[in-house]
């Protein structure tokens, strides 16, 4: 288990600096969990009650409205952190699903046991404020690409995203992401490589 | 100056509890700035220099496309904070534009003194992950809200979110807020109207 909470505990280090028993204490909370690829974490509707970090596989969070159209918010790959934001904080319905859309490991942090973490290393607050910073600004950019930009540019902003995905996600899954329909996709497709 | 500087003061308050000596080395790095109705505070293309603190009066967050069309992020009343994140935190060209709608008072934290106030004073860590972890449930829900709503559910969003705004604030400006023309929104309140 120790060895396991590795990738996590350096995703932390990024920002912040711990003391060997910071480490202790936060591995003494992560729980491991294995999810077979299409097996759901979370349900729109239920409570979020876990940070879920993924150290290995892919993550995909996304909601759908009444006429069944899937709107895919982020994929969450290798070092990436999932969970609706707001159910997790505020222990509300969720408003997602997230699923896997790989054979995916995380490392889990539940809502109370998160809580008490940030009381007792106040400086975790700030690995967290400049997560959910940057994730602030890739909503916000969203909003604004899904307005200005054109389908190709999008697609553009994708690769630039998540330049090792576009491999391992199937085209329905980024055509989803790009709110397009598929068959647009793989016409946008072709003519890039036509342009090539 | 010093009375001017209390509510951004007791904004910061609800979140933390500051010692006399933090709230006057805060309180020593911020400036008053008054702008008239219509007035720009930012402008798209310039680097967000300010983290900006509404006192009185009302701001408006907006971005434009390509064909003019303008999509208004926020209203920030008395109470809110308003800055392009991204331009703030990374110096780089906003993607917004921030103007007055009204006459406005508002108090300024400089680039460099924020993030020193931050090292100085890091309990601010947490005052400012909630100001931005609600921000990002905003950003989300109004994705969210743009995809799966009508427009009617939208407009009540709106009142839900900003309950005293919709007498200061033009239809034309909330029509843009909920991204449909003035004309259809003014035959949605006439339904509202109709159907009470």
């Amino acid at each position: 288990m120790e060895n396991s909470v590795n990738p996590l505990i350096s995703n932390l280090q990024r920002r912040v600096c711990l003391t060997p028993e910071e480490i202790d204490l936060i591995g003494s909370k992560v729980t491991l969990r294995v999810l077979k690829r299409k097996d759901f974490l979370l349900y729109k509707g239920d409570t979020c009650k876990h940070f879920n970090y993924v150290a290995s596989g892919c993550l995909r969070v996304y909601g759908m409205d009444d006429d069944g159209f899937v709107h895919i918010n982020y994929f969450a790959p290798e070092d990436w952190w999932a969970a609706d934001i707001k159910s997790f904080f505020q222990q509300t319905p969720s408003r997602y699903y997230i699923d896997a859309l790989e054979d995916t490991l995380i490392l889990q942090l539940k809502n109370q046991d998160f809580n008490k973490l940030l009381e007792a290393v106040p400086k975790l607050e700030k690995w967290l404020r400049v997560l959910l910073q940057n994730a602030l600004i890739t909503a916000e950019d969203r909003v604004s690409t899904d307005l200005s930009m054109h389908a190709e540019e999008r697609y553009q902003e994708f690769l630039n995203c998540y330049p090792y995905l576009e491999k391992r996600v199937s085209q329905k899954q980024i055509a989803s992401f790009l709110g397009i329909t598929p068959e647009f996709f793989s016409m946008l497709k072709k003519k890039r490589k036509h342009l090539k």
